[in-house]
C-alpha cells in the first residue's frame, strides 16, 4: 500500500460561485472524494494548508508549502499540490529549489474548470498528478492535460484552454495514455545529495520587462528602491537599446550598486545569447548574468532563491551557472 | 507594371560581422540586388532609412517609418520594410495605428540569419512579404517564414528558429503554397475611412509585468515619475494579488491621478477575462482597462499611440473599446 498526501492550496481547482465571482471554497477531502474513490493500492490522506486564487499566493506561501513538505516527505511515497493555475508555473519553479534533492514526487496540478463544473478537467489532471507522485520519481514535477513536466520548466501560455501548461525549452517528462503513465526516465532529474529545505527567499526582486524607447531612469528608481536583483525580459536573443536611451550605462550603475541582474528572453521559446549581437555584448560587459533557456518564472524564483542564500554579483552568478534541477541548459 | 518600395531600418537581415559582433551594415540595394533579382512585372525602388538593430528601434523610429510611409505611398503599389526581428512585432502594432487606413498594403520582415548567411531565411522572408506588398490588400503585415499575419496580431515567439513569428489571438491572413500566396480576404481588416497619418505617441507608458510578492510600492513610483499610462501583464486571465500585498489601493492611486491602467494577461494565448474571478472583478471595480485578447505588443503600443491623440482615463477606455485593425475581439 502507498501513501499519498495531498496538500490543497485553493484555486479554481476548488473554486466555487460566489457572489463576488468564483472564490476557492473546496477542501482537499471534497476533491479527492470525488475524484479519486476506490483508487487501487493506494492511501490518500488530505491537508488544506491554504485557500487562496493563485493569483494570491507569494512567496510566504511557497514557503508555508515547502515547510508541509519538508515536514511530512517522510511518511509518504508522494505529495500532490493542488493549485490555481495563474502562478503555478512560479510556484513550482520556486519548490524546485527550495526542497533541493526531495527523494520523493511533489507534483502540482490544478484545473482550468473548477472541480463543481459539469466538464472540468480537475478529475483528469488530479489523476495523473496522483500517477506521478506514485511512480517513485524525485523531484517537483506539473502535471496538466495528460502530461507531465518538470515544476521548472511548466509556463502557462492559454488563460482558459485545458493544454494551459507548455514544457519551455525541455520536453515533458510524462504522459498520459492508454497503458498507463509513461515516464522518460532519461529526463529525470537526479538526486546530488542529502534532501534539504531551502527556503530563504529575498522577495524584493524586480523583473523589468523591456519595451521599446523604455526611459533608463527606471533603473535609479529600482536602485533607490534597494531591489536586491533585477531580471530583465529583454528583446530576441538578449538586446537592450543604448541609441537615444542608454541602457548599458544603467547596467553600470547596477554592478556598481553590486545589484546582480539576470538577463532574459521576452520570447516564449528557445534560448537567450547574448553572443551573438552588438546589443548582447554590451550587456555581456557589464556583467549581467545570461538565463540562457530558462523560463523566465524559473530565472525569476532562482534570482528570489538564489539571493535566499547568498548576495553579491559574482555569488548569483555562480548559482546561475550551476544546473540545480534541469532549470537551465548550460 | 506595378511599384513597389523597400525601405530598410536595418536588422538581422542587413547585418553582417564586425568585430563588435552582428550588426547592420548592408543596403536595401544589397539585399533587393541578391533576393529579388528579375522580378517579373514589377520596379522596386530602394530607401536606406535607418541601420539599427531593432533593440535600438524606439518610438522616434517608428514616426521616421510612418512618415516616410506616409510620404511615399501615394506612389507605389506596396510597401515592404526591412526590419530587424527582436521588436518587430512592436514596430508592425504601432504602425497598425499610426497609419490609419493605409489604402496600400505595408509589410514588415526580416530574418533570422543575414542575408549574407550561406542558409539565410531572408530571401523567402522578402520575396514572401514582396507579394504580400503586390496583393493590393490595405494595412500593416508581418511576413515571415511562409506566413503572413497582421501586424498588430504577430509576436516573436522564438529567439532563433525560422517559425519565430505566431499570429496571436488571430489566424495568419495569407500564406505561401505552390499555388502562391494565398490570401484569406475575409480576415482582412476594412478600410474605415480615408488614410491620415496620426503620428503621435507618448514614450512615458510603463510595462509592469506581475511577479507573486511584487511590491505595490512600485506603483507609488510610477506615479511620482509622471508615468502617463501602465499596462499590467497580470496572472492568468487577469488576476493581482492583494492579500499581504495590496495592489488594489495602488489602482485606486493611479486612477485618482488619472492614469490610465490597461490590463492584460501574461499567457501568450487567448484572452484576459477581468469579470471571471474575484481577483478579476476588483480590479474592474478600480477602473481597470482589458486588453482583451490583444497581444502585449499591440496593447503596449496602442496605449502609447492612443495617449499621444488624447489623455484621461476615460477617453482612454473609449479607444481601447473600440477595434481599429482587428487588434482587439470585442
Amino acid at each position: 500500500m502507498q501513501n499519498i498526501l495531498i496538500l490543497a492550496t485553493g484555486g479554481t481547482i476548488a473554486s466555487d460561485v460566489t457572489e463576488n465571482g468564483l472564490a476557492p471554497e473546496l477542501t482537499a477531502a471534497d476533491i479527492v472524494s470525488g475524484s479519486l474513490h476506490n483508487l487501487q493500492g493506494c492511501h490518500i490522506d488530505c491537508r488544506d494548508i491554504l485557500a487562496l486564487d493563485s493569483s494570491n499566493i507569494q512567496p510566504e506561501e511557497w514557503q508555508v508549502i515547502a515547510r508541509e513538505i519538508a515536514g511530512s516527505w517522510q511518511q509518504y511515497d508522494g505529495i500532490v499540490v493542488t493549485h490555481g493555475t495563474d502562478t503555478m508555473a512560479y510556484t513550482a519553479s520556486a519548490l524546485s529549489y527550495m526542497l533541493r534533492n526531495i527523494p520523493i514526487p511533489v507534483v502540482l496540478t490544478g484545473s482550468q474548470l473548477p472541480f463543481v463544473h459539469p466538464l472540468t478537467d480537475a478529475t483528469d489532471n488530479i489523476r495523473c498528478a496522483v500517477a506521478m507522485a506514485l511512480s517513485g520519481k524525485p523531484g517537483v514535477f506539473l502535471a496538466f492535460d495528460r502530461r507531465v513536466m518538470l515544476g521548472c520548466r511548466g509556463v502557462k501560455i492559454k488563460t482558459s484552454g485545458f493544454d494551459a501548461f507548455e514544457s519551455i525549452n525541455y520536453p515533458a517528462i510524462a504522459r498520459v495514455t492508454g497503458a498507463g503513465l509513461e515516464v522518460r526516465e532519461h529526463l529525470l532529474p537526479q538526486l546530488k545529495g542529502k534532501f534539504k529545505l531551502q527556503d530563504g527567499l529575498e522577495t524584493h526582486v524586480f523583473l523589468l520587462k523591456l519595451t521599446p524607447g523604455i526611459d533608463p531612469a527606471i533603473f535609479d528608481l529600482l536602485i533607490q528602491a534597494k531591489y536586491k536583483g533585477v531580471l530583465i525580459e529583454a528583446f530576441g536573443a538578449g538586446g537592450l537599446h543604448y541609441v537615444n536611451r542608454d541602457l548599458y550605462s544603467k547596467l553600470e550603475a547596477l554592478r556598481q550598486a553590486d545589484i546582480p541582474v539576470v538577463v532574459a528572453s521576452q520570447c516564449l521559446y528557445e534560448k537567450s545569447d547574448l553572443s551573438k549581437y552588438e546589443v548582447g555584448l554590451r550587456a555581456l560587459e557589464k556583467g549581467v548574468i545570461s538565463a540562457h533557456d530558462m523560463t523566465s518564472e524559473a530565472a525569476f524564483t532562482k534570482l528570489m532563491w538564489v539571493l535566499g542564500q547568498t548576495s553579491g554579483v559574482e555569488n548569483v552568478r555562480k548559482w546561475f551557472e550551476t544546473d540545480l534541477c534541469h532549470e537551465i541548459t548550460l
